[in-house]
């Protein structure tokens, strides 16, 4: 198959990982016998210092135009405060809804080798396999107003959480959907006994259930969430929840699998194509460096060939490698413990291809 | 000296710890020649039970006129839903508006013994020392609008996060304050890079930082600290947060400690009487059992002492006293290991009045 990849660095260590990734993606497509066309654009603080945009027309229109968009990473110290105003992250919130990319899948599953690198107990971690289910176009992230304003004779400000129902109703039935592909468990996560847009998710929730009789649901605060993934994560199947919520709960779970370094994801809509990206920041303290780890972006790929593609095997089997890799040890600094090498970002790559 | 104190067992749990801690807290004033008075009086579910209303004027008032309020825990599944439309978290939240109480004080220590109880490494926990100050009485938990509205001619919820300049300066100045007093290091979290009300907490520090020079501040966006505080706890000092982060992340550190009923907490403001309340719910599960861990609200007693009665030799002596207990092995069930005898409530309520 013939297909087109938009390739979005970034900023920081998003060079270096959509490098390795592309790389390893050319492998896969000489082994399966695809064809791999990358196009690339600029987008957060690159696209700034280039056009004063963080996110230029031509990037939105590169991206509707291809089958697929890896993203690196966007950000970094050099734009905070900077002078016009523009932020990196203008870039990535621009292209999720321009893409109506309203889901974000971010799997959660521990490698067994990696454990030691977890600051929790081995047993608690090992074999867990959780997905969470994140809205991306909503909540507090887009809603309006969003503004400074004269408060009581000073100056105040505020940020809107907003949700429509129509937009609650798409993301739950998505997660009832992996739910059931996956355990049958649903964790709706939401602060129902404080936020109103809270209460219609929980309500939209309910209304929905009945249409999946086979699907166990659960509401959950999202204070005892926050406790409960690092209390006991594999009571989890798939938890699903509002844009802010699924920010701070992935990030926490991030911490299951000993590094941030190792966690992908996916963002979807209705058609657009998905966009695929670490969850990792841009790192700017290891900045070309080539110490960044490329795994996460790489898993993001195997997501992108699964979701996107429907390349099954190829996604599979680049997961295995991954997965393959580090059984055998290979180790960049963030995974490294005492006494291990730390492999550079081109040697882990050089691991990954080799295994493939 | 003689001490008015207002009593709020609230629902579930809620009754059986007050019930303790008065009785720890007479003892106290037996051994150190005080008078406690104990005024009762209705909250949360409760209070919507007996009055038709979570917060009855005459429980403002009562709390109003005395030196210091002890707060069970509100809420449990009979309130879900009821059809007043009233729920028993209206009074918690009410009551920390009416006493002005926009300072939220939840330390986060470890006791050495306990961290077996912990999902989290040993060697990451032991000799935790960490203080989340929450802003308590602004932020989207009573912005307004809160609404139900009509949006392209559908349903939508909405809430609004509002931060005005004076509320970020008072906690923050709070926050600064403390870390004098303790390691000198202040964490300051928000959503900088998406919220606009971050955007001015995060100036508001800035601004203010240059009165304490010897405090050492950073900046932290709340994704990565809900990653940060398991990753390396000890990193922190002081963090201080909005109303919702705080809610959230404080929740999350309570693992660090083993268990939610291990965690006290101290809301106060700038003259009414503080509030202190336990950070765990009511615990409906194990209402009325005689299971629930004492310890939380007698911790919270403990900062009553120290913060509203400024009796801080009784308040290390009580804290002492749970430490000490902790360390001779005691253990209410939500602590006990496996094979390890789980005391009931006032049992341990008896252990700690032995030791004191
Ligand atoms: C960079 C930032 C705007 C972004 C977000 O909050 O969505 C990031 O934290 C993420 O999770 O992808
Ligand atoms: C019960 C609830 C309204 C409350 C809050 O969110 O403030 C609780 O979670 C807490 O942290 O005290």
């Amino acid at each position: 198959m013939k297909k087109t990849i938009t390739v979005l660095p970034g900023d920081g260590i998003g060079l270096e990982v959509v490098k390795a990734t592309t790389t390893v993606l050319d492998k896969v497509a000489e082994l399966y016998g695809h064809e791999f066309e990358y196009k690339y654009a600029d987008i957060g603080g690159t696209a700034i210092d280039k056009h004063e945009d963080p996110l230029p027309q031509e990037t939105v229109d590169t991206c509707k135009s291809s089958d697929g968009v890896l993203l690196g990473a966007v950000g970094g110290p050099k734009w905070e405060n900077h002078p016009s105003g523009l932020r990196p992250e203008q870039g990535l919130l621009g292209i999720r809804k321009a893409l109506q990319l309203f889901a974000n899948l971010r799997p959660v599953t521990g490698h067994e080798s990696l454990t030691d690198a977890s600051s929790l107990k081995k047993e608690v971690v090992d074999n867990v396999d959780l997905m969470i289910l994140r809205e991306l176009t909503g909540g507090i992230y887009f809603g309006r107003p969003q503004e400074r304003r004269q408060v009581d004779g000073e100056e105040a400000a505020l940020d809107t959480m907003i949700y429509k129902k129509s937009e609650i109703e798409r993301i739950v039935r998505q997660g009832f959907e992996m739910a059931k592909l996956r355990r049958k468990k649903l964790t709706s996560v939401d602060k129902a006994n404080v936020l109103e847009s809270s209460r219609l998710w929980r309500e939209t929730v309910e209304e929905i259930k009945s249409d999946y009789p086979d699907v166990k649901v659960e509401h959950m605060l999202v204070d005892n969430a926050a406790m409960q993934i690092i209390r006991e994560p594999k009571q989890f199947d798939v938890m699903v929840t509002g844009n802010m919520f699924g920010d701070i709960l992935s990030d926490a779970a991030s911490m299951l699998t000993g590094s941030l370094g190792m966690l992908p994801s996916a963002s979807i809509g209705e058609q657009a194509p998905g966009l695929y990206e670490p969850v990792h920041g841009s790192a700017p303290d290891i900045e070309g460096q080539n110490k960044a780890n490329p795994l996460a972006m790489i898993a993001s790929a195997a997501m992108m060939l699964k979701y996107s593609f429907k390349m099954t095997e190829e996604a599979d089997a680049l997961d295995k490698a991954v997965s393959d890799v580090l059984s055998a040890g290979h180790r960049t600094g963030d995974i490294a413990k005492e006494g291990e090498t730390a492999l550079s970002t081109d040697e882990m790559t050089e691991k990954v291809m080799e295994v493939l």
